[in-house]
């Protein structure tokens, strides 16, 4: 890794910050909007994320409603490929897929409109954090019900004691920010 | 306007889809998934909203959650701008100013961080759907409350018989696609 990457990663990392007890008593949330505000950081956070899909052709970003709507689609510009949101229940206005998973804080179930996404399309999931995997592993397989090829996941910041990656182990992961 | 950037302009409708009865009967919902997984429109759309702000310098651009999160982010990247999100209540972690409006469907309330945005800071406010304006004008309290300039607003889409751009006569307002 070049100096100058590694000062910019670093840099990142710094523009996270910790919120005590939210959503609840005893959690420390990792509060992202301090560098989404910052358009160097997001500008070099997004083409980070994009760097490693870029040898392979992608044709679309997935993107999970709501936080991770932010970093995916500018993925989605800097790759040329399309946009397909996963969103909450009932929010998608066309026939679509649905899958239930667990949260890390209780259940919740994610859509994806059954026409979003071809035969054989190869698509890049990328989400803002990566903790347990749950999610992750709930989009991968709406993704692959509709006959798409998950090429790979990013993610702005991994949480890697809680092991997430393990659960994705089958996949490419990519993370910029890594905690534990 | 060039004949080229007119027949994109097309192509970018032709992209829309009506969907009957959603949320509920008797409304037509105006449906931007076939262009967000359209690569080449989705690309043009968001270089189209963020063309006429290139000439002023913008700090940032607020978007609104959740579908407005989609392009408000590829506009900031575009233009060097930081991002802001305005989120459904109770979502931000941290000290917040809150905003409440009446939707078309209903009344809902809004919120940003007090941090997010300083004195004097240049902003452009992007979402996907300009309606009756209720959202746009709750977000604009919400940005000069906090000593913000609102410099405009793009949004994909504008419902022109809803006059929302009344209502926001006193800024510039930029649609891509227009309906009645």
């Amino acid at each position: 890794m070049s100096a100058d990457r590694e000062t910019n990663l670093n840099h990142l990392k710094l523009l996270v910050r910790d919120v005590p007890d939210f959503p609840k008593k005893g959690i420390i949330f990792k509060d992202i909007t301090p560098l989404l505000k910052d358009g160097p950081a997001l500008r070099f956070a997004c083409e980070e994320l994009a760097e490693i899909f870029k040898p392979v052709k992608i044709d679309q970003i997935v993107g999970i409603e709501s936080r991770g709507f932010i970093f995916s689609p500018i993925v989605a510009y800097l790759l040329g490929a399309g946009f397909i949101p996963v969103r909450k229940k009932g929010k998608l206005p066309a026939a679509k897929e649905a899958v239930s998973y667990n949260l890390e804080y209780g259940e919740d179930s994610l859509e994806i409109h059954q026409d979003a996404i071809n035969r054989g399309t190869k698509v890049v999931i990328v989400d803002d954090l990566l903790a347990t995997g749950g999610t992750a592993q709930a989009v991968i397989h709406l993704v692959e019900r509709l006959g798409g090829t998950v090429v790979g996941l990013a993610f702005l910041v991994e949480l890697v004691f809680l092991k997430g990656r393990e659960r994705l182990k089958d996949y490419k992961v990519h993370s910029l920010i890594q905690y534990g």
